[in-house]
Parts: C-alpha cells; structure tokens; sequence
C-alpha cells in the first residue's frame, strides 16, 4: 500500500512509529485523529503530511452534519487550524491546507455533499500528484549520479515520507531503475531513528545496497571518499535556497562541501516558501525530552537530565549544490532559480500557479 | 573512588557498561580479566585505559609464578601483547605499556617479587600521575573559557575517561573552580552514548549545568551562536596536530571553524604521538554492528542490514584550534609546537623526556 491511502470514508497509513518491527496500518476516522498521528508522527515526512492534511480536511467534510455550505465552510476552517497547529515547519502541510480551502471556497453555495466529493477528489489528487512528481524528481535527480556512485542521505526522504516513491531516495530508484549501481549510506538519524528505522528497511524492501552507520560516522565516510553525493528531503526551502530539514543536516552539508561532495535537496515544489526570505524565519519545532532521553520505552540518559531537542535545522543556500524539483533542477543562484521555477516576475512578491 | 584502583593485587573499576542507569565496581583478578574489561569498554577512554594497561601489567607480574627476573619479564611481554591487541585507536595503551616494559627491563636480575613490587608501583604512579596531569590541562584551559561561556563536547572526556578530573571536563571544573560560570552541551555521542550516559552523569554529580542534545543538534547550537567553545579529549594525536578522536569529532570541528567557534583538543602529552606523520597513519577500530542496531539489547534497526561502525575519525589539525596539554597550550604551527613541548630537537625523530 501506499504510505497513506483513502478508502471506504477513512484515512488508511503505515504506522510508522512501529517500523521495522511492526507493520501495522492506522485507520483515522476523524481529523481529531489525523491531527493525533501527524502530531505522534505515525504519518510523517513533508509530502506525505502534506497529503494526510488534505485528506483530514476530506474527512471532516465527508463527515460533517453542516446543513449549508457556509456551515460546513466555517467547520473546514477550524479543521484546517487544528491541523496547522501539529507541526509547525513542514511547509507542505500548510500549503495543503491552503489547497482544500481553496476549492472548498470556490464552492461556495453549492450543496454540502457535492462539495464532500469535491474535496475528496481534490486530496486524492494531491496524494497522486505527490507520487507523479516524485517520479519526476527522480528522473530528472537521476541524471546527477553515476553507476557505482556511493550516495549518503539522511532521515527518510524515502516512499514513507511521501505518498510512495520518495523524494531523495526517488532519486535514489530512479537511478537503479536507468541501470545504475547504487549504494546508500543511512545514517541513523537520532532521535527518532528514522535513518534505520525507515530509510534502511525500504531500501531493504526494494533489494538497494544499503549500509547504516551512526550520525556520528558520516563525517569519517565523507572525508575518506566513500560517498560521491548527498541526497536529502527537505521540510521547508526559503526563497533564497536556504534548505530547512531534520536536524543534522546542516552538519552534513558544511562537511560534504568542505570535502568537494554535491549536497542536493530533492523537494517538490510544494516545499518551496517563497513567503520566508531565508531559512532563519522558519519556526524550528521543539520537540519533546523524552526522544532523546529514551529509545524504546528504556531511559539512556541520567533521570532529570536537561535536554534540547530541535527537530530541524537550516542548511545555508551557500552550501547547497542544487535543489531538485519536479519542474527541474534549479542551480544557483537560488534566488532567481526559485522564481523562476515558482512562475513568478522578477518583480513579483507572491508565488504564482 | 576512582574510575580505576588497585586494592589488595586486584584492579577495581567503575563498570561503565553500566552507567548511569546502575553504579557497579567491577574487580579484574588477572590480566586476561582486564583485558576483557578494555576489550567490552567496561573501562574506555584514552588515559584510564593507559592506567587500567599499567595495571594489568602489574597485576601480572604479582600474580606471576616465575622463579627468576628472565621468565617473569617474558611473561610481561605475553600479558602486554595480550593487553595491546584490545584496542587499536588510543596510544595512551600502547604508552602505558611501554613504560612498564621499560620499568621491568631495568630491573632485569632482580628478584621476582621486587619487580613485581616495583611494578605495582610504576602503574600506580602513572595513575597519580594522571590525576595530576588533568589538573594542569584544567589549569592551562580554564584561562581560555569565559564566565558565562557555554561549551560542547562529544563522547565523554570527563573523569571516567581518565583516572580522574577529566581532560576536557577537566577544564571545565577548572574554569568553575576559578568562579566562572560554564554551561556544557553534552552530545550524545551515538552508537555507545558516552555523552548520554557518561558525561551527562558526571556533570550533574558535579552540579555542573547540563544539556543533552542528540549528535545531530550540534550544529543547530553551532550556527546559533549558543556555543561559545568546543572542547574535546583525543585518542591520539599525530606529529602534525591531527587528531585522532571518538567518531563524529571531525563533523563538529569542521561546523565549528566554520562558525568562529574555538575547537580545542585536551590530551595530555602521552595521547601525542609523534612517530605517526598525521592521523590518517592511526588505525581506526571498527566496532561490532550491535552498537548501532541495539540499544540496550532492543533492535531499533531491521534485522540483518549491513552497517559500518568505525569508533574513530580523524580531525585534521587545520580544524584544530589548540592542544591542552599538562605542559601547556600548543597553538599552530602543530608540528613545531608538537616537537617542542615533547622535547624534541628541530631534527630529532625520536621523542625526548
């Protein structure tokens, strides 16, 4: 299945607190409970809480008692701030949000279960798009590496972050679907583990060399040669390139620099806020002691230990090789790239198409 | 107590396998015991694994059955041979053990039991001596910290890395015993969590404040100027200023120069080795792949997948801010301030003293 699927009026997704010991799928049949799994990271990764805001504000219509459209209107809204509220630097989940309202506002007066349908379809489509622009991501990703190129990527960016395929591990198969020999170093990505707990098991699933080394470690790899590219996600991008993605990847991009390696950031455009001049004016989540103090319900810190826990961190344009999206490859300099891209004027404040 | 003692001819340690969720003493009654210990990290860090080397040859020579000086010193050798193959990284083993085989060979023809006294006494000096050498780093460190500072380190160079006080911590202690105010970020430093588990603990029996970070945070805290200095013990270092250090130093120099911030590697003179031009001559360990799969004995990765876990890597000495040594601050050129202060001529390729 993919990471995040629609059926019979309710929200299916991979439960991915559990990977790779449990495979289990979560049904939400309320947006309280997708607000709940974005929120617990049951669904996570920019795109694919992209597509589960969407479909969370599919199921609040499906299910809504709204006798007028203003009604159900006025209920998609307090939905959509209940949604916004669970994370606050992925810009793709606001940008979603913003999609549904969209076409729920322009259909304004029209009967309330027409208008259900609607945004139904529109979540659905913003899931399939997701998939189609990985694909493009991929292809046109694919092109930047060579056969036996050794690739280091960081948290998942992979089919689970994504409604399937994946953004830098998109890349990643598009390259060994062209023929290409292709091996991935994860690193761990503590707190959450998503590097071994995620990117390395649906590298496995998909039979791609795969070799998973602590945080620590990417450094050593780095400079003694081993990895000819860095390929990650990213949560947000600022109109001038600054790359805003799970933390530690800042560290990684100074060091691949330093080293001569390519750093590319794979997103689709959708991550793309031309809204925030640089990646310092994205809110960086906070989140809890608890991440970093335990791992699996056991405690590996001394009790009562002060702890900081930001979940992202922002990689500077200047050490960003090129952003990969699915209208193309755009190089610095990232400013005018970004805009172009984004189908704005030279002169134009917001963002078009 | 300490983190390693000789009591009634057996060798007590602190288990740091342990730490901090249990505080237990571990007792090696013969040198393969010991052996064992350093092998499984019971007793880690550069200097106590110095001290617990000495010991072990010591414990030897006591528990000996020789009945002259000649068997005795060929026994000696099996037991250092023994001790030496634990660990390949850290040069402080190699030393300790050097300097107890030079010890035994001056008392060749002397009876066994007055080597063996002698010997007991050669460990128990280089452990005195060690306490004391920390305490001069402090010292000489501590001037370059200011009130107020907050400082980063990585794994742990505290007092149970040592025989006690600490290398890098110890000029922390240093630094609050001259009334400055210091706050230390404490890495976690992943696959083993020495940061976590070790030097978390030990501050905070200090009452020295405190923050965990996971590894990845390092760099967040970097770029946002909330680190004032960086400061790292070594496992070794090379005659050109390299060093040698616990995986994932490299990645926080190379952020750290990029930053401004200070990096400072605090080693006593016997981590320096100036028969290796530079680190990339050092043996990097590379560890077992449970340290990275299992966290207290619960796989967090999926079963099977390849991993690359080396325990150390190299930081080149142009990263390197400072070397605190017992004998004083080293600044660049390395290689010439190396030379100097282990009392080497300008052509001289042996070290002196």
């Amino acid at each position: 299945m993919r990471t995040i699927e629609w059926h019979d009026n309710a929200i299916h997704m991979i439960d991915q607190r559990l990977l790779p010991q449990k495979y289990r799928v979560l049904v939400c049949r309320d947006h309280h409970e997708l607000a709940q799994a974005i929120r617990d990271m049951a669904v996570r990764g920019a795109p694919a809480i992209g597509a589960a805001a969407a479909f969370g504000i599919a199921l609040c219509a499906v299910r809504s008692q709204a006798r007028d459209s203003e009604q159900l209107l006025a209920e998609l809204d307090d939905a959509a701030r209940e949604i916004a509220a669970t994370r606050p630097t992925a810009v793709n989940l606001f940008w979603a949000l913003d999609r549904m309202r969209k076409r729920a506002e322009a259909l304004r007066g029209q009967p309330v279960a027409a208008i259900a349908q609607a945004l139904v379809a529109e979540a659905q489509a913003i899931a399939d798009e997701d998939v189609e622009t990985n694909r493009r991501m991929g292809r046109f990703g694919a092109e930047l590496l060579r056969d036996g190129d050794s690739v280091l990527t960081h948290c998942n960016a992979g089919r689970l972050a994504t409604v399937d395929y994946g953004t830098a591990l998109g890349v990643v198969r598009a390259a060994v679907e062209q023929g290409k020999r292709i091996h991935v170093y994860a690193d761990e990505t503590r707190p959450r583990s998503q590097g071994a707990r995620l990117t390395a098991w649906e590298l496995m699933q998909d039979g791609i060399p795969v070799t998973l080394i602590a945080d620590n470690a990417a450094g050593y790899f780095l400079r003694t040669g081993k990895i000819q590219a860095v390929l990650v996600g990213a949560d947000r991008i600022a109109a001038n390139g600054d790359v805003v993605n799970k933390v530690g990847t800042y560290k990684i991009a100074v060091v691949a620099k330093e080293n001569g390696v390519p750093f590319y950031a794979v997103a689709p455009t959708s991550t793309i806020d031309m809204s925030v001049p640089d990646g310092d004016a994205v809110p960086i989540e906070e989140r809890c002691a608890t991440e970093v103090t335990h791992v699996e319900g056991v405690c590996i810190a001394p009790e009562g230990v002060a702890v900081a826990n930001p979940a992202f961190d922002v990689t500077p344009h200047r050490y960003v090789t090129a952003i990969i999206t699915e209208r193309g490859i755009v190089w610095p300099p990232f400013r005018e790239g970004l805009r172009r891209i984004m189908g704005m004027e030279a002169n134009d404040e917001t963002p078009g198409a």
